[in-house]
């Protein structure tokens, strides 16, 4: 058994899917996130920039005595996991492997479609990753950029969303996928929209396969935390407001007091 | 008569609009302008890195000897106007107070909506700008954060724009404003959509007022340029591709090379 939190590391506010789902897989564990809000978007950064920015900010995750940490943005993880990895010797879950490898899994006729932001989508994290475990699997890209800030705006259920939706996911379904990934923690917001327009598709939500890893690698290591009341600690680099305001969209609830750092 | 270029910066590609408007209004003049991709956006940053970054931009511009330089980013506008035209014996041109004056030159009633970013509506920049000129006026504000990135997908005319303009612009129909200001570069993009919602309403396009004062300033202190072919030159801090991308959607046409510095 051990109490100690989990550290979760965002550039936003998307990573909170990823606790929301902590919060569903393993309610008892305490969270301690941080979402580096000074610096957003990572996407069009150089990888020599986001490799300093994650360093410093997996340090503030280390001072609050994290057992593992969860790298929730898709750019960190696609850009510096190994590294960050090598440097730490706590468990570091990245989101983009978990996705692939359960998309493998449900796949039947190996074609697989990605969405996200054009930063992820350009890295072409997860059709390397899919490429690397099934060769043969048939993979189609699409970013979806307005997918961010409809989600951020909490514009969930409205006609304009399902327009824009379907707009952007006709011509993946034309390619005849079997299973989508989200590639993006803003996504799951908008996951039922997304599947009345894909229909019989696997959605593949990268928090929940992520998370579903996180608990696998805690039950393994002995590191699960005791039953009890969890503590949850929301830590930005700017505008905490902001963060608390579009977190309820995204937890589902209040989410407290945000702290700048 | 001069004929040394235009300077213009803005965080992205919004300023483009306001080139769009130069080209039309002055279509001899040079143009330099230069995009801060690496730090966009500007909204969420403090006032103290806004005015290290807007110095570092003007420093640049400076170099390229422009006669005159727009700052074309609402953000930069309103916290470092002030400073940048004391340090510099150039014209510095802001785009919030020609929005603000034209917006009071046209409405009857003084009943005044602004629309902008989550960033500069909460700056109050233009409200303040109009209770200063005219303290009887009634202002009404309304952050429209899906218009840009609508405007940089370039979903101009799609129904699901027309949906999104008039969720958020409803409420303010109902404040009988006779005036609206597109207090973003972005936002002439969506013009006609604003209109149709709008109906009988000023539009004060920020970029057009903009230019209509350079244009003023560049004839009262002589600094025309002579007739000929122009040059636009354009220079971003990150990913030149993306921005010659939209740059095209902006300027209705190739924007040619763009360079990284």
């Amino acid at each position: 058994m051990d109490d100690r939190p989990i550290g979760v590391f965002d550039s936003g506010v998307g990573g909170l899917t990823v606790v929301k789902e902590i919060i569903r897989q393993l309610p008892q564990e305490d969270v301690v996130y941080f979402g580096d809000t000074a610096h957003l978007p990572y996407g069009p950064k150089s990888s020599q920039t986001i490799k300093r920015l994650v360093r410093d900010n997996i340090r503030f995750l280390l001072k609050k005595k994290v057992k593992a940490i969860i790298l929730a943005c898709h750019t960190a993880s696609a850009f510096t996991l190994e590294e960050i990895r090598e440097e730490n010797p706590i468990p570091i879950i990245g989101v983009i492997r978990p996705g692939a490898e359960e998309a493998l899994r449900l796949t039947k006729n190996k074609r697989i479609g990605i969405i996200g932001t054009y930063g992820t989508i350009k890295s072409r994290a997860y059709s390397k990753e899919l490429k690397r475990l099934e060769p043969g699997a048939f993979v189609i890209e699409k970013p979806c950029p307005l997918f961010v800030p409809l989600a951020e705006e909490g514009w969930i259920k409205k006609e304009a969303t399902k327009l824009i939706v379907r707009e952007y996911l006709e011509p993946l379904k034309e390619e005849e996928i079997d299973t989508l990934i989200l590639g993006c923690t803003h996504y799951p917001l908008l996951k039922e929209e997304i599947a009345q327009v894909m229909g019989e598709v696997y959605l593949i939500d990268s928090a929940r396969a992520t998370v579903e890893r996180l608990k696998r690698i805690l039950e393994e290591k002995d590191l699960l935390a005791r039953e009890g009341v969890p503590r949850h600690s929301f830590f930005v680099s700017d505008a905490p407001e902001r963060f608390a305001r579009l977190g309820k969209i995204f937890l589902g609830k209040e989410i407290g007091k945000v702290k700048r750092i």
